[in-house]
């Protein structure tokens, strides 16, 4: 049983090649660029982990990892035009370096090369790998959609907000794990278990994140604090605010959300503070971990093959950056 | 065996349902909107006729055109975005009714309901068809940046021009055929032969599509003529009058490229006509056509299973419209 970083490790070696052929290099260097700006490869490494959990990794899994870190950089390819975003990562975004039309395109060729690797996969489960696949890729599209949409919506529930976080983030960890588990040969029931462990802890994950962006130590997290409070984003903390604080306090976040004052950030993150938002989303992050732990804990395999995914979800959210 | 407009019938057919999900409608309903609104239809006929050309039509010959017809609506929802056009089909664009960023992820999950179809069919054939849709989905891409890079490119010649054309629109038309014929289980050589027919077949359509702008009849031609001239798009047309006509016409060429008079539409065509660019371009039309048919004479069926596609080729580069 290898750790994450162990894995990781390799996985970034197996990767630091060119995914792509030389020319045209206007369209391949934009689509090659985001690779080379790094990224922390949690999703392909999850894969690795979800195969290791039951067999020892086998060369699909390689392929498929491949598949799952490229979709992933191609939506955010495509995320990043939508959000006028002008940096990834501390570095320039695609769209802002080579344009907005070669940076969808890049996006594009990005998803084709994914499919490409998993083409290569034993066509005794490709099929099933594929519609795992494809579904989330659905699913990573519609929570992108919700997102939008929420965005001009003034008020969005806790439970549409879980959906939409479920969607756009915690579904390719999931199926990262679970088409990893499926190249180990794990039984169907094992492969619904690794599925929700990462469902759930995806959720905590960014749980964690929304809180972090409120809460962190500015000398440990790596951006800005406060930033979701200044760009108006609906965060956990700001949906649970906004449901359960006075109705003063509610008030004053929609005064504060109109009016964007200079010191927004501290007025608001006072009334979550005195609302028990920071509490609440502690204690709601580690339900979704204790439901997480559970469903790692229902499968069917030794318990010490099961120690390096508990470390890494203890890990991913008890961070402080 | 069926012509084009049987097989068309029965396409429109399998293809008037709904696609998509109903929920986010948002992204779906936008995804849906441009199969709704029509389009000729050719690949995924293309793709019927291959297999048919060799064996009667297979059930992985329906998911496999169906695939291919979302993935051209795909890449038409990206292009039009690329171009900031406003209609398509004589219709509000994607991006012109629902907004760029639900048109990017529009385009995506259109991409993703094309593998989803490409999933489903025999294992004992899903990886041959995978390859051939991804290679063929690079190339559609690549021409597409290629034509982007030309745009801002002075001089672009006769050879880098043929080279997009094939990429952004012959390709996808001869691996329609070509998938068709692997799913009717044709030999490696005549899977071959059906390729090659349909990208010199693109070509020749192209080379009609550009002549057609400038030199056919307004009445029957459906666009207004000379609007790639008052655009100045690059053409088959315009690069061989800036590569053959004389250096006095090539001047003026130049010339009203740079100013754009009122009456750039009859200039450009006068001197096309005295450089006799017409005549070469039905000249090169009728050279890629003969290639074509060449190569559906190689293919070993007996001949009158060819009739289907050899009347389809002389309707497509023969029409007026």
């Amino acid at each position: 049983m290898q750790s994450f970083e162990q894995l990781l490790k390799q996985f970034e070696n197996h990767f630091s090649t060119r995914q792509f052929p030389a020319e045209p290099a206007s369209l391949y260097d934009a689509a090659q660029y985001i690779l080379s700006i790094g990224g922390k490869r949690v999703r392909p490494v999850l894969c690795l982990m979800g195969n290791e959990l039951f067999d020892e990794i086998k060369p699909d899994a390689w392929h498929v990892a491949t598949a799952i870190e490229l979709f992933h950089n191609f939506t955010l390819i495509h995320d990043d035009i939508m959000d006028a975003a002008p940096l990834r990562r501390g570095k320039e975004t695609v769209h802002a370096l080579h344009g907005v039309n070669t940076a969808i395109l890049a996006g594009d060729v990005t998803n084709a090369m994914a499919y490409d690797h998993l083409a290569q996969i034993n066509t005794s489960i490709i099929q099933r790998v594929l519609f795992l696949f494809n579904k989330t890729s659905f699913q990573v599209c519609e929570g992108q959609q919700l997102d939008m949409d929420f965005e001009t919506r003034d008020a969005v529930s806790f439970d549409e907000y879980v959906k939409m976080i479920e969607l756009k983030t915690s579904v390719l960890l999931a199926a990262s794990l679970k088409l990893g588990a499926m190249i180990g040969g794990a039984s169907v029931g094992n492969t619904e278990h690794i599925y929700e462990y990462g469902r759930n802890l995806g959720i905590a994950f960014q749980v964690q994140d929304d809180y972090l962006d409120a809460f962190g130590d500015p000398a440990k997290f790596g951006k800005q604090v406060g930033g979701d409070i200044k760009a108006n984003k609906k965060t956990f903390l700001m949906i649970h605010a906004m449901e359960s604080a006075s109705a003063q306090q509610r008030k004053q976040l929609a005064e504060l959300i109109k009016t964007n004052p200079a010191d927004k950030v501290e007025q608001v993150l006072s009334i979550f503070t005195s609302a028990g938002v920071d509490e609440w989303a502690m204690q709601l992050k580690n339900e979704y971990l204790e439901k997480a732990m559970k469903h790692l804990d229902d499968i069917a395999v030794m318990r010490i093959r099961k120690e390096p995914l508990k470390a890494l979800a203890e890990f991913l959210v008890k961070r402080e950056y």
